[in-house]
């Protein structure tokens, strides 16, 4: 690229406040996060994307181990009659499956699809594996892609193809698969708030929107930054449904032949959409330091040629130290000015920028400049190790602690359908009141505000007496939260 | 299961040397590996076998990167028009292509094809983003998972869909594409010898066997037990074919326009099969200690009920200190026996077991035995975290060391087509001799012996004057490999 169009590059990008939704995906495809591929729905994840991913992965399989999970692999592909087993779940998915007729030049004499989902493949292998109540709990977790036929894509929040773990774990009674669905909800809670930086409520589906062929979705739900919620994961409890349609049963200690219960949970990469809808601002992505792939990028600066020298002998110097403690960067292009490379880094969202010219060299030291808040710090060499992990910390819990003030600001709880209708119509966020607990309650606000149940919250889900329902007037049955969402 | 069932399941296993096949397929279902899926061909990867899987991407990942790639994503689904871009590639991979031709209910104005490698639709992305030699050279790997129409099928050798890894480079030059070709076998032969503890000859693919779309195929080799060669993975010279294929061109510095050079290089979850096909023994699998699931299993002793708790006790005490220095196991089931356990843990490979009982308690020791010779040794509680690994390292070796020396054990240099004939017959193992390079005198070989020329040795495969072909008598052109292969 030419200095001027590269000058363009970043200027280009719209404001996020003042469309968001092109601010999204301009944020992506300039930054290299993702592409559009030649097939209808689907992206190319790029490196520097993936590498998000793979920081993600990472966290959150260490927490799923943490809990006692452990990693398999299961076939991609699946028999329709396999598929079909369970009632609720075929009718829910096979509208959304990627069907497979031909292997090389033969006709397949049953379809596959391709997996939207692997209830039915897993609870197949667990009828074969489980015999006894010491085979369980058995607690598999799988990272896996899936295809669903999504009419409206965008990428990262809803693609054809995409990324996801899900987990799949099969226990003696309903009990223990109740605690196991809860104790994955808040794995999820404790990865996106600790690990994305992502402040997420946490409650229950309303029937309308679980899971096809659960007894009971649970789900985390974020605020992105234009005032619509995403959902960001969610956990099942199958209740028998599978163990009965895959015949999944244990000899129980007292010898009764009985069928399993099973939970299944699950997030994907929609959580790179997430991270960006959260955190971005005007001049770009910001990512958290637990996540970004590069977490200080270095940018020598100089002007004479001999300066060069000095400065990028310095830098070679601190490399080590900063490498023990940091995901290190150094942007020593030479056909970029240090301007531009402030610019792209800003755009690419990495949480610390260290700048270093001649007069820096001279006086042993660096400049931090943060994120977020664009403070600048001068810091020692000898005092990076200690300083620069305390700072991606800080800027951890800053970046927490803004989308929480931010999801705080934008969670209103009113009284009056009135107000619930204007509160989504102008200021969308979080609008908590009372519903009636009737699903056509819910397909009335939903068709009236576009907005939807996005969980009756775990802690204050239960409607106080005297609550009444937001639309229908009657008794409230549930304080729920509502939202427009992705 | 019973006492009795249980013990019929480590005596049911067939000896190695007696029926191989079988041996290995049973060995992978009894020590819970993988299984049969309800799919033709495919196989589900176990929890025990996908944490093998997980330790081998763990060690090759951080080699691939060590080299200076990133990893990346690409679609699972590439349109027909897209694969058939490069007429060798489509022609070689057409024949085993899974083909989606339905997305929910409507039909697909375009078939897609399940990747069953990512050449093309990689070689559509780098035309987009590859515009100036300062974008090169690009260097991107991939974690997937391919599907192949195969007709047979074996466990982890050869299933419809397997997991792989998949580097595509781009680069402005042919030498530096074949530097890069190079440098990915070397990184695949460090790989196998030092982690799988699996020795491999390197070298040269004939034309026959090259990679369908490629100028050149190198690829690594190694022995499994009963004598048959694996080719344990590839390493391919692109050339200019899929560039020019899907117009990936760049400006270089010289301005002109110039179609890059590519390289492509992968292994797949064959290897497990060829750690299970190197090391195994009567007795089970022996698995390296770098990628055993579990390094240390360690197996409490005791009679009496009071015995019990002292044990444990003792065991519980030194896991923290274990854990620190090897992935360990404790078994402490109470329902089986510890001669019953012991079986089971060589079966499934454990390298190093730890008995611990009542006698070992009062004198603070305990015992470690060796998977692979079966030597015991008491070891003082103080010195486990440094002996452990240390018998680990020691372990790792004497693995490569006994895979080496039984390859070289079976590696035979012949002259004449009737002592070619006899050895492939009656011992198997690799047979090094003369070639003509003729591709008709490969086929000729191969249809009279069932061997193929599995390499031409980048060291020491040019004929030396004088050598003669050992089937048709001509001048040999190279000196080559040839064995009965999987």
């Amino acid at each position: 690229m030419t200095e001027e169009a590269t000058q363009r590059f970043v200027e280009d990008l719209v404001d996020k406040s003042e469309d968001f939704s092109t601010w999204y995906v301009q944020v992506i495809l300039k930054a290299q996060l993702a592409d559009y591929a030649p097939v209808r729905g689907c992206m190319v994840i790029r490196p520097y994307g993936f590498a998000m991913w793979e920081n993600m992965q990472r966290c959150l399989d260490a927490r799923i181990k943490a809990t006692g999970h452990v990693n398999a692999y299961f076939p991609l592909l699946i028999p329709e009659s396999l598929l079909a087993a369970e009632a609720e779940h075929v009718e829910g998915f096979a509208p959304e499956v990627a069907w497979v007729t031909h292997g090389g030049k033969e006709k397949l004499e049953e379809r596959l699809a391709i997996r939207p989902t692997s209830e039915a493949i897993i609870g197949r292998m667990y009828s074969k594996w489980i015999d006894s109540h010491r085979d369980l709990p058995i607690l598999i977790n799988q990272w896996a892609n899936v295809v669903r036929w999504e009419k409206v894509t965008r990428l990262f929040l809803r693609t054809t193809e995409f990324l996801w773990q899900e987990g799949h774990t099969a226990h003696r009674t309903r009990e223990e698969a109740e605690e196991e669905t809860l104790k994955m909800l808040g794995v999820y809670q404790s990865f996106l708030e600790e690990d994305l930086a992502v402040p997420v409520l946490a409650g229950m589906k309303t029937e309308s929107e679980k899971f096809a062929g659960a007894e009971r979705t649970y789900c985390i739900e974020a605020l992105m930054g234009d005032g619509k919620a995403l959902q960001a994961g969610t956990s099942h409890h199958l209740g028998q449904n599978f163990a009965k349609a895959f015949n999944i049963t244990f000899q129980d200690e007292d010898r009764q032949r009985k069928h399993v219960w099973q939970t299944s949970w699950g997030v994907s990469t929609r959580l790179v959409g997430a991270v960006i809808m959260t955190h971005g601002d005007d001049s770009g992505l910001m990512l958290p330091p637990r996540i970004a792939p590069y977490q200080v990028v270095a940018i020598p600066i100089w002007k004479k040629g001999e300066e060069r020298a000095r400065v990028v002998e310095a830098l070679a110097g601190l490399k080590p130290m900063l490498e023990g403690v940091c995901r290190l960067h150094v942007d020593d292009r030479d056909e970029h000015t240090p301007g531009w490379k402030f610019n792209e880094w800003e755009l690419r969202g990495a949480p610390l920028r260290l700048e270093i010219g001649p007069r820096d060299v001279a006086q042993s030291q660096v400049v931090l400049v943060r994120r977020d808040n664009r403070k600048k710090e001068f810091v020692p060499f000898a005092a990076l190790p200690e300083r620069v992990p305390a700072l991606l910390d800080e800027l951890q819990r800053a970046f927490f602690e803004r989308a929480l003030a931010f999801r705080q600001a934008n969670t209103r709880e009113v009284t009056t359908y009135e107000e619930f209708q204007r509160v989504l119509e102008s200021e969308r966020g979080f609008v908590v009141a009372g519903w009636d607990g009737e699903a056509e309650t819910e397909a009335r606000i939903k068709e009236e505000t576009k907005a939807s149940i996005r969980l009756i919250p775990l802690v204050g889900g239960e409607a106080a007496p005297g609550l009444r329902c937001v639309c229908s007037g009657r008794p409230a049955r549930y304080r729920a939260v509502f939202a427009k969402a992705y």
